[in-house]
């Protein structure tokens, strides 16, 4: 018998209907004759909710405690879940993320999956029940409750798929699957049906959404066949997995953005050793996450260095840096948040030539500039003006024929 | 140094205020030397609200997955009020029902506590913090989840009370004690300082809603006292325990009514071997509960019998009762809704005669009329047209000098 995972994300389970929805949904893979194990994340605004009601208490709430009270939004959707497959008359049983065996280290409000214990939910699947796994939340040895933090119900179900031998995890999502690009931007964007580990990744990372990195990197470590589709409709979705990268080389695969972008420049830098780590070292100190680095060729011994932030912590990057800046006999240093990050993602990319070059043209014959440029094996990324990200989306996805399929 | 277990009620934490108001409370037992466990309640309406939920996805919600569902509204008040304490500088931790060692039987809502392991509230103690405990829950040895049932949260804080050794339990709540009689029907009830565990018992279990039974046999069994106090003011509250009967002697304590009482009359039953248990095992399958039964002295080999329910059962009781009149061959069956129950307590009476007549001979006078009587070695109880209620209580209430105090 076959056993299949299945997670759904807060807007499949926003209300009693969708939840009657997913609970048939479940139940129409069990008829397949697969056992079946549900990963569910909190009802639709749960979470925001109750972080609401956190902040009613105390303007600092303890982090500890924020998980435990966080975690009880996966707690009363999975229960909910359980009980209307029961309707339906299927034997199904509600496990916290502790009773699944879901062990984490103890950094509260972003903790990380140290192994599973899959005792309890082999019992219960021994049972022939349909077994709902509240996602997004784990247990200390000190048997502490945990939250995994941003994309932690994704990982839950792809952490109890390698754990359990599962066939395949699927993510269902308020989306169909993965695009060429996001189709609320370019109409001509069209569904991936497969996907390399490694071309999701670069999506991910690079801005798209409809699946955190940190669940496509386990399911890369473990070979875990991820399918990726809409809960609302019965369309087949997209499947992550380690066999597309050799069909599809040659080929860019999708177009992802990010408008989170915000640009620091640090202006007349001297040339000389330290100047480097003098810059970083405060920004890291701040809990700054820094993308993208670009240092100009000096021309007399000055040069410029620029860096990316997220727009939201472009500000206090410009508080740290000001002093730095007079330390170090700096000129000036200048921010711009009005910045956008297209990047241009596919495996086939790091064995041909060319692809950087179409890119760059493109985006100059649609009158478009380039900001910074950065790279990887499989991914090219510009930054340009934010208001021109529309354009640059659909220059791009034409000019790689995206629109064309495999 | 000392140890208090404090309970507080849903209306106690209802909103972020009234948490911050219970933290300054706990601090302020803390301060005063003692090691401080705090049992919680969900918030307010939150429980019917999750009720409302599970209703929306099923007509039948599955128990155990509602005991699950349930727990996490004391889960999240818990927290909330942890979050409270440390954000007045107070070192405070909240644990599960699972995480503070309350293990039960497997019987989802209304499960008994079979023990409380300490451990992890000690050592949470040790390091001084303010332990606070979601209440109204525990774990089976299955490791699931079960709630405790009615009056569950005030038997969570005796039981911990118990097994901690604790000084004493202090059940807060929104009435300051326990009174000789409702304030709201009788304006000249007085607050009681302190009353005896079996007199308590009696009161709560005829119509008294302050305390449930349960939490009182508890701490009658273990000696624990528990003061019942107002969580709004500052105002002494009652004190439950076990030295008050024989300072008290030849005293009615106070008077409890209950508005929730039907009677079934079954008339002209022929007075032969089975008919009770024809009549009474029935109701018990269908799950209804008798309270008190009467038989008349039986003329010619007839009789009639009544007995009384709760209002809410008795449509139903009528139901399962009619077919049962046929079969025994009695005349009929009839019910009165329209009832309350008054009862007189204090562990006085057992020693003293004069209670029963001078209680009679109080509502003869004042034209109320005697449907029922049933007495226990400390409480004599009558059944009355609910109409008359506060007549009877307010009669009562000068009968036994009850504003007198001792």
């Amino acid at each position: 018998m076959a056993l299949v995972v299945q997670k759904y994300g807060g807007s499949s389970v926003a209300d009693a209907d969708k939840i009657k929805n997913v609970a048939r949904q479940a139940v129409a893979a069990r008829e397949e004759g697969n056992h079946v194990v549900v990963v569910v994340s909190a009802m639709g605004k749960t979470t925001n909710n109750l972080i609401t009601l956190a902040n009613q208490v105390t303007d600092s709430p303890d982090e500890r405690e924020l998980d435990v009270l966080l975690s009880t939004g996966e707690l009363i959707s999975s229960t909910l879940l359980a009980m209307a497959l029961r309707t339906l008359g299927v034997e199904a049983i509600s496990l916290s993320g502790a009773q699944a065996g879901i062990r984490t280290d103890s950094v509260y409000s972003r903790a990380r999956i140290l192994g599973v214990d899959p005792n309890r939910i082999k019992k219960e699947l021994e049972k022939d029940r349909v077994v709902i796994v509240a996602g997004f939340q784990g247990i200390t040895e000190e048997m502490d409750i945990t939250t995994l933090g941003r994309g932690g119900s994704d990982t839950t179900a792809v952490a109890l798929a390698v754990s359990l031998g599962a066939d395949r995890c699927e993510i269902y999502t308020d989306v169909e699957g993965v695009y060429t690009a996001d189709p609320r931007l370019v109409p001509e964007a069209r569904k991936i049906e497969d996907i390399g580990y490694d071309e999701m990744l670069e999506l991910a990372s690079s801005g798209a959404k409809v699946m955190h990195s940190r669940a496509v990197e386990l399911g890369e470590v473990y070979k875990m066949p991820i399918l990726v589709a809409s809960s609302f409709t019965d369309e087949p979705g997209t499947l992550i997995h380690g066999g597309a990268s050799v069909e599809i080389a040659n080929k860019v695969r999708g177009i992802a953005h990010d408008l989170n972008v915000a640009k620091v420049t640090v202006v007349g830098v001297p040339d000389k050793p330290g100047v480097a780590s003098a810059i970083f070292e405060p920004l890291a100190k701040a809990n700054i996450s820094v993308d993208t680095i670009v240092q100009n060729a000096s021309i007399n011994k000055i040069t410029d260095l620029t860096f990316t932030v997220a727009k939201s912590d472009s500000a206090k990057a410009m508080k740290v840096i000001e002093p730095v800046v007079k330390s170090i006999g700096a000129r000036e240093c200048v921010s711009d948040t009005k910045l956008a990050k297209v990047s241009v993602i596919g495996a086939g990319m790091q064995t041909a030539p060319g692809y950087a070059a179409r890119m760059f043209s493109a985006l100059y014959e649609a009158g478009i500039n380039i900001e910074l440029i950065t790279t990887s094996e499989i991914r090219i990324t510009c930054i340009i003006d934010e208001a021109k990200t529309e354009d640059a989306l659909r220059t791009l996805h034409k000019a790689f024929e995206l629109e064309k399929g495999l």
